[in-house]
């Protein structure tokens, strides 16, 4: 039995009213009896037999149309297949004769929508301090902030070493203004189209984690004229701005933990305090200069989110109007010294953002698994490191989220990306944030030992999975680094230095990213997974692409054709490789350690 | 590798204190460099390395502490094993190499706990108009309703075929009294300890899932005098007893509903109107009978919940004292037409429950996945339709919860039974109600066109697996039954037509139950399941048992020994089949279509 569910990414095929969804399920094989729509409107099961509506080469579209769960904003359903002689079950998670689970059936929220633009970006993540400085004036100095209790502070030259024994006080100068000089070569070299900046908000670190004030850009990476200047210069190039709000907690040289420290109880109690002492304060995972805000607190909830000049309201608004919010630690955020009640304070978070901005993202950091963020109520989309980075990690690189040994051939690989897909809404699947490396990681490259064909493949991974891809600042050009601060290198604008073979490839694969929709917005189809080699489709409408990765040496594989019929053939986009026709489907000829990208269209 | 996971069933291996939990892990095989304990204490990863602290035949017993989690009742865990080049995962759903999702991985409730005595009953669910009459002047005569908008009741004659066109309107004369002069029957001949009556509270209807006075026992079942006679007597002989609470919704003949009908505004806010006519009203399933009761309403929740004297309280106190409820359609309960805010209802209704009596056992229905009710703070267990009948009843009688056709082989029926336990904490596991059928299912032994031996397989496996196990009356004589009220034929008590071989079966089947601890609350250890045998241990402590199931041909088949080292040979218990050891465990000798169970002690 080959199945084809009809996701939001297929145009025309599912509908949705204010009442109803209309769901469509084509199927290919030996045709069942009765092919019913499963759902619980009430919490009890309920079927509804589906019309078949058209068949094709051996296919049968099957139709029905259900009421909106009464009692939530999630709609479940599942299709269940009946012969004479026996049944099973369509899920998330594929075909099953048990009864799935309902964490694996499919899912829709009635209420919540995700921009729609999320999913045709390319994002680009930089560190301001490390990509580029466009005003050496406004550095800071070494010594910058002595006498306040931190380390010295030292300004570093452009290219050296981040030096781990300096933690948050060197600077090497990369500043706004930086960003703004070098929109040429995002745009035109490399062909991003959105940014996501690490925090800007006035703070004596360099990764500004903790912030001193949410109202101020910091005046070293260029203040709020900076500011306004990159997200004008951005939305004048169709570009678009996400940042990086941190409200979990502040830096101790916050005025409000300053006064809080000198005992005023109306700044006090914003903060999670166990005691009576000035110690008794609750910090981020123990680190004392990041004490927490309750976010119980209706003062932190008023100045931050919800309150008409919110800081999260303002940033979204002229002149800087940014397109969207990473929120640090988000799963973190709540009442008192833990995260309880966690899931109010991040609806809390959207419907403050989505007030002032529907078309706002709202992108959550989650270094595991984010299913329960992801189920419309909350997040559009999430750091993917559960359902991206650490699978292809495994696979390529053979270690886990902390480096631990992992082996993972291609059939796990196939299962962890399928199992994490299954339990999220396409919609939100498609704004999850998917990157092989960030700020917080370790650089792929690094990993590999700067084996470029396997990088190349992770990065040929990243621009065709589902989900929105983003490149972590010099991913492009092969920038290694180990371990923070290692991982938050300066780039480098000598272009010797750049890997020119796989800053072509990226070139390449991310014009074809943004010219092919359905790698884009296409639903995907697992075809092949066995060994070193995984192949996918991704599909949308009368668009379909074709995608085999293969880690090993060279081979032959045949891959079994359960796609809806198109009549056209396949194009070869990129990648060593080549495709026939085979009697089930497709013969595909790799090249060792390669990835390849067909695409055909009806048109 | 071989892995032990010491749950709660293993006394002296879990330890729980006010703040800490202690866990062991045992492996077998190639022992990792490092064991971790892995938890997620404020959503965030947290590894803790456990310390090996015995070893023994090849076997290495690991252990670590761990703070409960902060922000929630549920603490979830899983083990992380590392080897130099490889690593793994020990989740409830087994050993995966791939992190596993949070829905599988282990749970422990901190603030709820379930009553111990719950797993070591036996059950027997009495659907009382149908199992025995102690007093017929209280039957109901032939019209005795007439007059009043319903169909002619109909008295009936014992041992009468129901008819399915007489509905709720057909008496055969079952009463409590009846089931008081039965007891020495239940207790000694069949040797269950609990019953689980179907709803004796005031109603016209023979099933009286329509209620019209929940503080009256029905005259013709008997009264309260007869409740309070049978609740002594049970207690009296240490027994057990359920009833059934139908809250979402009434009869038409309700007070409240007449009132309501009568535009009393105060009663019509009891229920679901969507519009201002008399029949506008919201009903359970479009049953125009049953007016769907609004959980939103303050009335309603102090009256049947909440109050001091409210419904749900008084029969928990003497001289009624029952020792539980089974809450009708619980997952449909809630504000409005649907199940709106079902969680925060069930919520309520646990809080009302055990402030009454800490020790109650709350029950609840669920035809279908129940696992989001089954987490510590809703239900104690759930009639376990979905995680043990629609499993066996595919492997043995090949069709699903709706007599589709569904076929399931072992390796089928293991991996259903184990997912439906992983996600559920294992005290809740053992709450769980089991049963082979009910009065909203076909019988059993009806499924199986009248085959003993499959009939008997399903028995044994009831009284052997996880979960508490539910004889629903004539199961044991082997009573048919289709469609309901097919399946609510009266109980004969003409022994010449019993079953014999099934009454004597199911009685050393219930003996076993009852004597061995390890079948009440053991941990489940899943050892082999190919083709048409399955075979799992339980084990508890130094208690261990064997069951081995094979619906198909007598056949030899080779065990791995997956347990802990036991100085003790097994006892064959029951059942068709023998043992002998073998290389790597035990090669077993099985009868076709057969049940075997075999135990053994450290003591």
């Amino acid at each position: 039995m080959t199945v084809c569910v009809f996701h939001q990414a297929i145009p025309g095929y599912l509908g949705r009213s204010d009442t109803h969804l209309s769901l469509t399920l084509a199927l290919k094989g030996d045709q069942p009896d009765t092919v019913y729509l499963r759902t619980e409107p009430d919490n009890e099961e309920q079927l509804c037999a589906m019309k078949p509506v058209r068949s094709e080469s051996g296919w049968v579209w099957y139709q029905a149309e259900t009421g909106w769960a009464l009692h939530t904003d999630l709609t479940l359903y599942a299709f269940k297949l009946v012969w004479l002689e026996r049944s099973c079950w369509v899920s998330a998670s594929g075909l099953s004769t048990a009864m799935p689970p309902l964490t694996e059936v499919f899912r829709i929220s009635r209420h919540h929508t995700v921009p729609e633009w999320i999913s045709a970006q390319v994002f680009y993540q930089i560190f301001p301090d490390r990509f580029h400085c466009g005003d050496p004036r406004s550095t800071p100095a070494s010594h910058q902030y002595d006498g306040m209790d931190e380390p010295s502070t030292i300004r570093r030259r452009w290219g050296e070493r981040p030096n781990p024994e300096q933690g948050g006080n060197e600077f090497f100068g990369g500043d706004l203004p930086g960003i703004v000089q070098k929109l040429d070569y995002l745009q035109q070299t490399l062909g991003v189209t959105a940014l996501y900046l690490n925090p800007i908000f006035s703070s004596r670190s360099n990764h500004k984690y903790d912030a001193e004030n949410y109202l101020k850009v910091d005046a070293h990476l260029g203040g709020e004229a900076a500011l306004a200047e990159l997200s004008a210069q951005l939305h004048q190039r169709g570009m678009r701005l996400v940042l990086d709000a941190v409200f979990n907690h502040t830096s101790v040289f916050h005025p409000w933990f300053i006064a809080a420290q000198l005992n005023d109880p109306e700044a006090r109690a914003r903060y999670v305090f166990t005691g009576t002492q000035k110690s008794d304060y609750v910090s981020w995972k123990g680190h004392a200069g990041l004490p927490v805000l309750d976010m119980a607190h209706p003062d932190n909830l008023h100045d931050l989110l919800t309150g008409e000049s919110a800081v999260i309201k303002r940033w979204l608004r002229p002149p800087y109007a940014i397109d969207g919010w990473r929120m640090d630690v988000i799963h973190m955020m709540g009442h008192g010294p833990g995260a309880a009640n966690n899931a109010d304070t991040v609806r809390i978070i959207r419907q403050a953002i989505k007030s002032e901005n529907p078309d706002a993202y709202l992108l959550g950091e989650h270094f595991f698994e984010a299913t329960s963020w992801l189920q419309g109520d909350q997040e559009d989309g999430a750091m993917n490191y559960y359902g991206f980075t650490h699978p292809i990690r495994a696979f390529l690189a053979g270690c886990d989220n902390r480096y631990d040994p992992l082996q993972l051939d291609a059939a796990g690989l196939a299962n962890w990306l399928a199992q994490a897909r299954s339990r999220i809404p396409f919609a939100q699947q498609l704004a999850q944030l998917n990157q092989i490396d960030s700020h917080d990681t370790r650089r792929f490259i690094t990993l590999l030992n700067g084996h470029q064909p396997r990088y190349r493949m992770a990065l040929g991974f990243l621009l065709t999975y589902v989900g929105t891809p983003c490149l972590y600042y010099g991913d492009e050009i092969s920038l290694p680094g180990g371990d923070d601060p290692d991982c938050r290198r300066c780039f480098s604008w000598d272009e010797s230095e750049w890997h020119a073979e796989t800053l072509a490839f990226t070139q390449d694969w991310v014009q074809l990213r943004k010219q092919l929709p359905a790698l884009q917005g296409g639903a995907l189809v697992p075809l092949y997974a066995v060994d070193d080699v995984m192949v996918f489709a991704r599909v949308l409408g009368d668009l379909q692409c074709l995608v085999a990765l293969n880690r090993g040496g060279g081979c032959d594989i045949e891959v079994v054709d359960a796609l809806l019929p198109l009549a056209a053939d396949w194009q070869h986009q990129a990648g060593e490789g080549s495709l026939k026709p085979a009697d089930r489907g497709w013969e595909l000829s790799l090249a060792s350690e390669s990835i390849v990208l067909w695409s055909r269209s009806a048109q």
